[in-house]
């Protein structure tokens, strides 16, 4: 086997990748491009017995049953290059208040919805910032669906397409009050998590009310470089949120930072109002408790430091967008007098991160 | 601290978990229930200075603050029990072809419609067992969404709110084609993954387009104790699932086995259609990717097992429900000029789980 020469990544690369990688009419449907061989259909003892370059191409010949594989150098390139999970820390810009608070990422609707380039930055910082902030969205009721489905598709849930957030006179949820709430992510009881949320501002309060943004994996990561046990409790202990009215139960077990396989940080679950105390079991142990539950206030502190939290005023017609897996939001109480209507409604992040890929695929071939 | 004669479940409860849960009106909101405190506002030197029985309750009064809480003895005994995470291993039921083949979980549709009782047990099933079976639902396109209403929300995709499974003269997945296909759960490209698919059947080919269902759970199990570093390799490596057509580009990297933070069996992900080859990168080795994929080929040969693969022949107006995450579902080939025409959807996990507790709670009520 004589590679060296040939292409810099083929010897990185097993045969067996290779074998099952083949584009061949015989291993992949032409229109579809995908796969028609299952893996235990090629040889277990799969051998690369030649190679040789042909102009731009690569041509591999397999043992034992000389099956031919073309390779485009092309190809063979991107085998370098580690394939990225954009969901967790790696493929993500951190903040602190500071670092947005100059210039929040986001655009008015009318130029969002005229200009792909403009949709497509919005939807890059979702996915980079966790964030985005469009601007004169119509004031009519119903409306955030519309933003919900220009990126994606809403995710109904016991709340409804959408949800008014708004002083009820028996309020279900404390959302539906005046008082404060503290940085939490939305309904960490329901599995799998509505990734996306939308909140559009219909009317605001005469005081207060104002609306905060807090980098839950920039918490997390500094949970992780100032006190190491604390991160590692967070990640392998499963917290039970729950959520209960008349028309629905839900629960859901999952740690409060949830890690890829290789320990980077990928999901945040937190919300106090929702989280159930942690049963210890008969196997369990008053001070294995106790740990978790300093761990918990830790990370708790590092969310409640002011730099972490961008704080902002939604004004009528404004629209956040949110990372719901990694951005914690949060209020000021007001006045339960004052007028203050948000309509919110649910999405997910691979809906987004679609739009986007499609939006750059077309720019690319535009060019 | 006299704790030990008051009620057994006391010492095993950390102080700050006791005062974290006290019900109070200061602690709680009275109308949803909701904490009012969050961690950070409560003592971190918080003990237990006093516990003395009062009748069916214990009450516990808190230093340093002298902050008084009052916990039921059902409450206490609660606290004994650890919280389940019902989505792994543990909560489910797992099976071979035998141990169903006999007998479906599944009713007719009027009776589930009809029927608390029925609709329980088929929603049951589909968490304990992974699916079930519903027959009689009338041929009509979209009665496919009224049974994924029934029992939770239907999640929208680039599909659409429901995707026809027929054959197309020009198909962007095989799935529209008469070929075989291997057992599958779908779209690993999308994170979060549709957690329960439904799929209808309205006409079926004069021959072949059987289905076949394999508990993903006990296949993984079974890797585990036949080959524990396969297992291991499976549930630790990112694998990259990909799909692309006119309109969408998705992807999404995660293990094909993904468990819980004590190693649980908790999401399959496996579709050789759309996996993606992993990419090794500078830092990867021929070595590791044959690794990989010998630990991959072990997992596809237990799924294809015979005695694992549940068949069976949708007939037109059955309709079957099962967990995405869990259950690969596989259909035999049949003849392109058969009319075959299966419509299905997408829902999830949380909405059926939610849908049943309710259930249950209104029986239990109506004790």
């Amino acid at each position: 086997m004589k590679t060296a020469p040939l292409d810099p990544a083929l010897p990185l690369l097993a045969a067996i990748l290779l074998r099952d990688s083949c584009g061949c009419a015989e291993c992949r449907d032409s229109a579809s491009g995908q796969r028609l061989r299952s893996i235990t259909e090629l040889p277990a003892d799969v051998s690369v017995t030649e190679a040789r370059a042909v102009g731009d191409s690569v041509e591999v010949i397999f043992g034992p049953d000389g099956h031919r594989a073309v390779f485009s150098r092309a190809w063979l390139a991107e085998q370098r290059v580690p394939a990225e999970d954009d969901r967790t820390e790696d493929a993500k810009r951190l903040w602190t208040a500071r670092d947005v608070a100059a210039g929040l990422p986001g655009q008015s609707w009318p130029r969002y919805l005229a200009g792909d380039a403009d949709r497509e930055s919005c939807l890059a910082a979702l996915l980079r910032d966790g964030f985005f902030l469009l601007k004169d969205v119509p004031c009519r009721p119903g409306t955030v669906l519309a933003v919900a489905g220009s990126m994606g598709y809403v995710r109904e849930t016991n709340y409804g397409r959408l949800f008014d957030v708004r002083v009820e006179a028996t309020p279900a949820n404390l959302a539906y009050t005046g008082l404060p709430i503290a940085p939490h992510t939305d309904n960490p009881y329901r599995d799998p998590v509505p990734t996306v949320q939308l909140l559009h501002c219909l009317a605001t309060a005469v005081e207060g009310g104002d609306s905060g943004l807090v980098d839950g994996f920039l918490a997390a990561a500094r949970l992780r470089a100032g006190d190491p046990s604390a991160f590692e409790i967070l990640t392998r202990t499963p917290v039970t949120f729950a959520y209960r009215d008349a028309t629905a139960e839900l629960r859901a077990a999952r740690p409060m930072i949830g890690v890829d396989p290789r320990g980077r940080i990928r999901e945040i679950r937190f919300n106090s109002r929702s989280m159930q105390p942690p049963r210890p079991g008969r196997d369990g142990s008053p001070e294995q408790t106790a740990a978790f539950y300093a761990a918990y206030r830790a990370f708790a502190e590092m969310i409640s430091r002011p730099d972490l939290m961008l704080t902002f005023r939604l004004a009528p017609g404004d629209c956040v967008v949110f990372d719901n897996t990694r951005v914690l939001h949060a209020r000021t109480g007001f006045s339960a007098s004052g007028r203050r209507h948000l309509q919110g409604c649910y999405a997910d992040l691979d809906g987004a991160a679609s739009t986007l890929a499609v939006l750059r695929r077309a720019r690319a071939g535009a060019r």
